[in-house]
C-alpha cells in the first residue's frame, strides 16, 4: 500500500452532501494497490462510539497515480462520522484524520474520524437539471448572421466572408440570431451563448460602456426579449456574457472618476494608486494589457450591488437563463457568493458557468458557480486528438483527473468546449482533419455537462488564434459540414444515460473507451489511431463514423447502445 | 522521487494571499525525498509565456510521510502563475496542474499551470492581531466565583468543594469574575472565554430561552457591561459563547411552533416534519439525543439575521470582543459566511473561534472563522505526554501535520487548549503527573495561536467528563499551583519570537522541540521520556521546569532564547 498516495478531504469533492440526506464519498489510493476491500466504516455523530455500519466503497476511476474508491449513502440522521477500513493481504488498517494505522479507537472517534458535521440544505450544490441534456451553441454575435437591414450600417467595415482584423465588424446581430433559430434547432442545439449584447464600442463587446442597453448594431433590449422568447418557443436556452472583472473607461462611473479622482462617488469602485487617475501611467487595475477596460473593485458592496442588479435586471426583463462569467477567477469570491444568491433568487434554474481555465474547485463547492467553461477538457482533447502526447489509456487517465477534481453536481454542469473566441479553432489545431474534430465532438457529447459547439464547428470554419478564430459564418449550403452527425449525437443527449447516467473512462486495445450508465450503458469507442481496429458489437449502433464490419476504422467513433 | 506524494491544490492552505500584494506557496513532496532544488517558477498572468521569475522554497515542515516546501513572494502585479521545478539526481522535472512532466511549455502555460489568478482585498484572511500575544482563560460561570450575595439564591443546590452532578448549581456569577480580574491578571490572562451567560434554566445555560438577556443567576447586562470594561481596564479580552446551532425549547419562537405548528410565524425557523411538533416522537432536528435544545434552520435568512443580531447587539452594547461558536460544524457555512460580516463590520478585531474538533480547514479560509478550538492539539497532546502512542518525533510530526492543515493565519488565531468543559482534565488523563501537563502547557504557551487554561488548571484541578470536569473552583492559597510559572511563560508570549516568529517542529536525542524563529529564536526542550537528558545551553534561559546544570530531568522543559 503507498500511503503517501492515500487522500481525503473535509467538505471536499471528497465527501458532499448530493441532496438533503444523500452524501458522496470518495477515497484516493494508490494506483494499481490492490485491495481485497475498502470499507466505510460509518454511523451517527453521537453514538458512533457504540454503533458503526459498513458499506463498500468501489473503484469507479483510475488514473496515472491514483486510483478513486467511491460510496454514495442515504441518511436516516444527517450527522455522519466515518472512518475507512482497508484490507490487502489480509491486514486490516484504518485510514482516519490520523492517517494509516493498524487499530482503530472507536471510542475517541470525535477527535479524529472524518466527518459530514450536518447537512444544512443552504450549503447543498443544486443542479441546474436542463444542463444535463443540454448542447450549447456559441456565437460571437458580430460574425454569426446579419438578420437587420434597416439599422444605420455606417459601422460595418469587413465583407462577409473576408479575414477579420481586430477592428472588423461585420454587422451580425441579434435578429440574425432569430432568423437562424430554426437551423439551430434542425443541428439539436437547445441553448445558446451569446458574447457579450451590451452597449461598448468594440466588435467583441468585452469593454461594456452600459450594462442596460443592448448595444444598437445589435438590436435592443426588444430585440432580445424576442430573441429569448421565440428560443423558448423552440425549447432552446439562452445565456449572457457577463462582463463583471472590468468595463469600457467609457462607462460614466468610471469617466466620473477620471474627471473627479478621489472626490468622486465612484472612486472605490475601481482600484487606483493616488488621488487621481493617471492614464498615461496606469495607475490603476485594468483587464490584461488594456488600460481602456479599468477592473471593478468586486470587493466593495456597492459595486457587488449594481453588478448583481444587471444580472437580474436581464433576467427580469428578457427571461435569459444564465450568466457565463468573463475572467471569472479574477473576480472576488465574495462577489460571486452575492451575485449567486441574486441570480438564484431571480430565477432559480439560471445557470452559471464561469470563464476558468484551471482548476477551479473552489468556486465549485455550491456557493459560487454552477460550472465552468471546461478548458481543462479542451486541453486533454488537444493533447490526445492533436499534439499526441498522450495515448488512449493517458486520455483516460487524463479525464478521470479532470473528474474526481471536482463533485458529482459540478461535473453534471460543466461546459464542454473544444474551442472558442479565445482559442484557435480545433480544427484548424487539427491541421483540417475533419475526423480529429468528430471524434473529439464525439467525446464531449457523451461527457457529463454539456457540449458547446462553436459557431461554425458545424461546416469546419478554420480560424487561429483571436482575431483568426472570429470569421464571419459560412451560410454556403454546399459547404463540407456534420450538422446531420450533430443532429444524431445531440438526440442521444435526451437519454437517461446521458440525463443522469454515471462516467467511466478506459481503454481497450488502444482505443478509448467513455461509458454512460443508467439502466442501460452507451458505450463510445474512439480510435486516434493510425490503423483500423476491431471493435465488437454489444448492443444497437447509435451513432457512429468510420465504422463498419465490426471494424473502426483510424478517424472513427461508435456509440453502442447496451441493454445489460 | 515519490510523484504520487507530492500534493498543491488551487486556492487553499497550500496557496493564499496573505495581503493585498503577498502570497504564500507550499509544496507537499514524500517525505525524505531529497531534491537539489525546489524551485517556484512564477511570472504575471499575461506574459508569463515569455518572462519567469524563480523563487527557492525551503522545506519548513516535514511529518511521517510528507516533506512541505514554502515560499513568501511580494507581487507587484496581484495576478500569479506559476509551476514548480524539481531538481533531483541532476534531472529537471516540473510540476503543474497537469502533474509531474520532464518538460514543460510555457507557451501553454494558461491551460495548467497554477494560479492565484488576482488577490481581491474582500477574499484575503485578516489576522485579529492581538490573538497572537493572547493568554486565554476558560470559566464555566456557575462554578468559578460567586461575587453577588445579594441575588436570590434559592436555585443554588451545591456547596462550593462538593462534586457537581448534571443538575447542580453552585452560584458563581459575573460579579465573582469581575472580582477574580486581578486574579487573572496576575496568571498573566489577557482573554477570558466564558461559557453562555444568557438566560437558560440549566446551569451550563448551552439551551438558551432569551438570548437578549444575562440569566439573573449571573447578574445582568450591567454586570457584563462592567466586567467587559474592567476587564479592558486590564487590558483583557472577553469572548463569549454563542450558541446558535441549536436554543432552548422554552425559546418563545419555538413555543410558538409547538402551539401553531406549520400556522407559526417561525415554523421555518426550525427543521420540522410534519405539520406540527410531537415533542414524544421527537419529528423534528435538535442538538444531539437532546430534545429540549431545537436545532436552528441556519438555513433560513430569518433566522440568520436574528442570530447575527444577538452578536451584534452584544458588540455594540457591551463591546465584547470575540464569539466561541458552540458546535460551530453542524450550523450552515451559508451562515457563517453573513455571520462573519456582520460582527466583523461591528468590531473589526473581534475574533471568532469555532468549536470543531475535526479538520477544519473549509471554515478556516477568510469567510467564516478566524480560528478554532483546537482540539486537534488537544489529542495530539493526549496521544504524546499521556498514551505515549506518540514519541518525540512523533509529536514533531503530528504537529507539523495539523499546523499544515491551514493558513499562516488561522494556526495564529487558534485557540491552543488541553482541555474545557466538554472534555476529561488534562490533569486527571495525566493521572494526577504534574510533569506532563507543565509540559503540555509550555507547549501550548509556545504554539502559534492563543493558549487556553481551563478555570483551575492552574492548581491542578481535578474532574472527569461532564459534570466532574466542570467542578467548583478550590480558592485555597495553600493548594499547589503554578501560577509563577504560567506567569513567565504568559510574558514571554509578548516577545516579537511569539507575536510573529515563524514555528518550526522537530525532535532531538528523543526530545520534543519546538522553536519559534523572528529577529531571534526562542527554543522549548521537552523531556517526556523516563530519564534525564543533557540539553546544550545556546542562550538565556528563558522559562524552565526541571533543568539545572545542562541537564533536562523526566518531565522537564527549558526555554532558551537565542539571539543568532
Amino acid at each position: 500500500m503507498t500511503e503517501q498516495a492515500i487522500l481525503h478531504l473535509p467538505d471536499s469533492q471528497y465527501c458532499y452532501a448530493s441532496g438533503d440526506s444523500t452524501v458522496e464519498i470518495t477515497l484516493r489510493t494508490g494506483a494499481g494497490d490492490c485491495f481485497d476491500s475498502v470499507t466505510l466504516v460509518y454511523g451517527n455523530k453521537y453514538d458512533y462510539y457504540i454503533k458503526q455500519k459498513r458499506a463498500p466503497l468501489v473503484k469507479k476511476f483510475s488514473d496515472a497515480n491514483y486510483d478513486y474508491y467511491t460510496v454514495a449513502l442515504g441518511l436516516d440522521d444527517v450527522r455522519l462520522v466515518y472512518v475507512f477500513e482497508l484490507v490487502q493481504g489480509g491486514s486490516t488498517y484504518y485510514f482516519s484524520e490520523d492517517g494509516i494505522t493498524q487499530t482503530y479507537d472507536f471510542s475517541l472517534a470525535y477527535y479524529n474520524a472524518f466527518q459530514i458535521p450536518y447537512i444544512n440544505s443552504a450549503d447543498v450544490m443544486r443542479e441546474v437539471d436542463w444542463m444535463h441534456s443540454a448542447v450549447f451553441y456559441e456565437i460571437f454575435v458580430d460574425r454569426f448572421c446579419r438578420g437587420d437591414y434597416v439599422k444605420n450600417d455606417a459601422y460595418i467595415n469587413l465583407r462577409w466572408g473576408e479575414i477579420p482584423t481586430p477592428k472588423s465588424f461585420a454587422g451580425g446581430d441579434l435578429r440574425g440570431i432569430i432568423d437562424k433559430l430554426e437551423y439551430l434547432r434542425e443541428l439539436g442545439v437547445n441553448a445558446v451563448y451569446l458574447t457579450p449584447v451590451f452597449c461598448s464600442v468594440s466588435n467583441h463587446k468585452y469593454d461594456i460602456s452600459d450594462y442596460f442597453a443592448v448595444d444598437p448594431q445589435f438590436g435592443s433590449a426588444e430585440t432580445l426579449k424576442e430573441l429569448v422568447a421565440k428560443a423558448h418557443g423552440y425549447g432552446m436556452k439562452v445565456v449572457l456574457d457577463a462582463v463583471f472583472n472590468h468595463c469600457s473607461e467609457n462607462l460614466a462611473q468610471f469617466q466620473d472618476v477620471l474627471k473627479n479622482g478621489r472626490n468622486s462617488p465612484y472612486y472605490d469602485w475601481f482600484i487606483v494608486r493616488g488621488d487621481t487617475i493617471d492614464y498615461a501611467a496606469g495607475n490603476y487595475e485594468y483587464f490584461g494589457v488594456c488600460k481602456y477596460m479599468p477592473k471593478f473593485n468586486t470587493s466593495n458592496r456597492e459595486v457587488q450591488k449594481f453588478l448583481a442588479g444587471i444580472a437580474v435586471h436581464w433576467i427580469e426583463t428578457c427571461d435569459i437563463d444564465g450568466w457565463r462569467l468573463d475572467v471569472a477567477d479574477e473576480v472576488s469570491h465574495d462577489f460571486w457568493r452575492y451575485f449567486r444568491k441574486r441570480v438564484k433568487t431571480a430565477k432559480k434554474d439560471c445557470v452559471i458557468l464561469g470563464e476558468n481555465w484551471h482548476d477551479s474547485n473552489p468556486f465549485l463547492r455550491g456557493d459560487q458557480f454552477d460550472g465552468i467553461m471546461n478548458y481543462a477538457l479542451t486541453k486533454a482533447c488537444m493533447d490526445y486528438f492533436v499534439a499526441g502526447t498522450l495515448n488512449a489509456q493517458g486520455f483516460a487517465h487524463k479525464l478521470s483527473a479532470l473528474y474526481v477534481r471536482n463533485n458529482r453536481m459540478a461535473n453534471g454542469m460543466m461546459l464542454n468546449l473544444l474551442d472558442s473566441h479565445d482559442t484557435h479553432r480545433f480544427y484548424t489545431l487539427a491541421e483540417k482533419n475533419a475526423d480529429k474534430v468528430i471524434c473529439a465532438l464525439a467525446v464531449t457529447y457523451m461527457h457529463t455537462g454539456a457540449p458547446c459547439l462553436y459557431y461554425g464547428t458545424e461546416n469546419f470554419t478554420e480560424g487561429g488564434y483571436d482575431p483568426d478564430c472570429r470569421r464571419t459564418m459560412d451560410w454556403d449550403e454546399g459547404k463540407q459540414n456534420i450538422r446531420s452527425l450533430l443532429g444524431v449525437l445531440s438526440a442521444l443527449r435526451q437519454c437517461p444515460e446521458i440525463e443522469r447516467g454515471e462516467i467511466a473512462f478506459s481503454s481497450e486495445n488502444g482505443l478509448f473507451v467513455l461509458e454512460r450508465k443508467a439502466d442501460g450503458i452507451l458505450r463510445l469507442t474512439v480510435n486516434n489511431t493510425k490503423k483500423s481496429a476491431p471493435v465488437r458489437v454489444r448492443g444497437e449502433i447509435a451513432a457512429s463514423h468510420k465504422f463498419a464490419d465490426n471494424t473502426l476504422a483510424a478517424g472513427g467513433f461508435v456509440i453502442q447502445r447496451i441493454s445489460e
